[in-house]
């Protein structure tokens, strides 16, 4: 059983997935939403039936400046989930209630949707600017993922540093880089985790990014975790004895949207701060390659382990891991803090399983 | 939830899906039945299992005049449901119960199977007249598919002939056929919907079967219900100012049977009236693509969005849609009717979800 | 719903399946396990989790010489299931509680695992000296099918011989092998039936491993079963008149071991007794038919007619059989005879289901 926190922005989609004129259907927080782009280049979203037969609206088109046409009969919606046209009969409108509405907010090239009832608050989006066009940094590739398990359980994968040396043993860490300390705690309403490996032989990633030529590198990865899924990891080189400055790093953005209670969109997208000189023809290689390692550690790696362990928690019925004291600190943070959260906004209406919160060993 | 009624007549298969010594499986009303054809020509229906090991008859053979035999043991059953023949031991018959049978009536074509316990009563079949081999009206191929929603909502989706305009549009309808009145009413036990287009720019398939040269004609689309799920669409077009009979049209005849409460089989043929004199190579390709939109038009537009809408109702866990006085009145009218049948049938003791009939707006 | 033996030998996998350094996942009577191969040769198994964060152990690797390596982390565990290395901070162990582990008993490339909580057994194994390597008889390929049905209706089908001659028709009977009597009954612990069929044509399987031309033989089919679910299939032919010495034969053991209620594994070898002489060249082609009788049997006829009987029982919500007294005899007797081992295992805590033991008709 997956819980979320209802006034809150998620990330619903890319702003490249829903052009000028287009209609995408989305799941979200177990809402159906339809979102389209009118002609006024605005993103409206509705809950996602039309009222006269249950139709999706997402099976419509996007129409007039602002509307959505079912294409079942025809009836046409505005963005505050009114029916404004029948072209049948003598154009009478059902007198039907509107549909519920999502607030939309563009930022950074996402579409973010506001699920709760409050008015909604900008002020918790979490900050992109590394992600935006006027950004320093080297903007990479973007991708998405369909998890096939509740959101908590990704983001337990990314505040739980330590796998990087196992899991992606070769491209993000390696067995000189396992011992490191990791250091956890909170921060402004946040929960970080960092770890500093010196002296090490680069994993491929960090080889890439920084000298190519394989000599030893002292690395860090640092993650910090803001409500309700939003995640920004550091990943950085620097030459042993140098300081993070004289490095390299990528800065990689983590969203995760839960779909349902057992399902979740996962968004990721990087920025390279300070990348080395290259020619045109090296940097794109070393890009390519890049996407393709984190395509193997997200898609190959860290998904097949994450649906295992959820068949795994859903055949034993219950989940209680044995959390080590000092991997598992910014696990049990983050989801502590969550679950605060959660009794906060629903007053015990929704309440959160204790999950991996207390359960603390050595 | 699905509901039907007992006493009634169910198209379980074409004639031609079962010919001589041929054994076919059907699941009908949520009963399995195994149908088969003996030497003389007779099609008997059983319950689908051998009470021998529960294995299915229809994975056996037809074998002797009119005997099923069960692959499994070898065990042989006659149209009455009883064990003739055991090839075991010393042929001992075992004293089991016979199997249910279940009546079945060839007509046009058809293998009509009566689910209920009362005895068969042929006027309660269909007039299928247009459709047999003595009829003047060039017959056209038959068809069906297996749509995995409950059997009514293909009723309402035929019931309501407004969609043609839009999720048919360019094949069976366009904007100028959209504003048409619906006359609707029932007749001696049926229910109809009558629309009248005239002067309109034909659409491909009222083009194809009239002048086929894009020239405005008088359309009309008229439907008739009879219970349970037998439906008679003529669809024609005329020179704008003449007379339907100046003109040419096609009967479809719609047959929905219930397979489970979520599924149903929609069986579909139609038949000429006064097709234009072609040459029979032009004849040809116009049957060829007349066959080609019944395929977009019931595949590709009316089963998704009828699935999708099924989709929305189990997601909402009821449905009460905003019917519209005019386009609905129609739908409205028939689940009416045939609520009151179930009522009479069941005494109650089935009782009817109340559906979309007693919410009509506007 | 099935029911099993705790205090069993159950067939995991063939020796071959998990060689050195190899690490195999099973399900075996609704437990999921991981079983490795150390660089001692010893196969362990332990419960397929680790408890740290729930990730199957089976997803990870072979280390050292007795251990397995979570992929997730790395812990490391023993065959006694105890954490015995945690590469992460200063490698504290965890403090949890020792995972289940399985005693494995290698014996004839079997991989025998035993599920109970008592002192495990091997006087409980079957006796399979005909399929050791110190065996006279020649081995034939061994084979296996993953069958989606509760493992007590393959054992059904194993011990009814009778089918043998209308559903394997041609390959293992034919008509003039229906009408012979079934001898079955108990001895000492086990159910056997047997049949004779003198003076016949040869099925195809028959031919091959005796005279190849067609000629009649006295043909036998015996089979034996022993708890839970080993059974020694004798099938022969003799020249007519002449002893069973006379004549060749096949051995074919059968074991089925419960996945799931509702799935299970079935595992087939075989062993010629007596094989006629011919060339390299003949007699390869003889195996290889022998091999594609047995695909063909087995996948194609059992399993899609046992797949289908037990959907039949799922959706009756129960299964009484008609058993005819003659050629179902030995199945009543093997599932009296397990449910009282049930029984006694259990002590009522486990009710088996009466099943077709106490329903014998004619």
């Amino acid at each position: 059983m997956s819980y979320w926190l209802e006034n809150m922005w998620y990330c619903a989609a890319y702003s490249t997935e829903v052009p000028l004129g287009a209609v995408a259907a989305r799941i979200i927080c177990n809402h159906h939403v339809v979102l389209w782009r009118g002609r006024d280049h605005v993103v409206r979203s509705l809950e996602d039936r039309c009222p006269h037969r249950y139709a999706p609206l997402s099976m419509g088109d996007q129409i007039g400046d602002d509307r959505i046409r079912c294409k079942y009969h025809g009836l046409e919606f505005d963005g505050n989930g009114i029916c404004v046209h029948n072209p049948h009969d003598r154009g009478l409108i059902p007198r039907s209630s509107a549909l519920r509405t999502f607030p939309i907010h563009e930022y950074c090239g996402i579409l973010w949707i506001w699920m709760g009832s409050k008015e909604p608050d900008t002020s918790l989006l979490p900050d992109l600017s590394f992600f935006l066009p006027t950004s320093p940094f080297q903007q990479g590739g973007r991708g998405s993922l369909i998890m096939k398990v509740p959101f908590e359980l990704v983001v337990d994968n990314l505040m739980d540093l330590s796998h990087a040396a196992l899991l992606h043993e070769g491209i993000l860490g390696n067995d000189q880089s396992i011992k490191a300390n990791t250091d956890s705690g909170k921060r402004h309403g946040k929960v970080y985790a960092k770890r500093w490996m010196p002296g090490i032989d680069p994993p491929e990633y960090l080889d890439l990014i920084y000298k190519g030529d394989g000599s030893k590198i002292d690395m860090w990865h640092d993650i910090e975790w803001q409500p309700s899924a939003n995640l920004l990891l550091d990943v950085g080189a620097t030459s042993p004895g140098m300081t993070k400055e004289d490095g390299t790093g990528v800065f990689a953005q983590h969203i995760v949207t839960p779909m349902t209670d057992t399902t979740c969109m996962y968004f990721f997208m990087s920025a390279r701060r300070n990348p080395p000189h290259r020619t045109e023809t090296e940097d794109a290689k070393i890009q390519a390659r890049l996407l393709e390692l984190r395509r193997i550690a997200f898609a190959e790696q860290d998904a097949p382990i994450i649906q295992a362990q959820y068949e795994t928690i859903l055949r034993m019925g219950s989940y209680c891991p044995h959390a080590l004291a000092g991997i598992d600190k910014a696990v049990v943070l983050w989801r502590r803090m969550f679950e605060g959260m959660l009794k906060n906004e629903s007053a015990g209406a929704n309440t959160p399983s204790s999950a991996i919160a207390d359960r603390v060993h050595n």
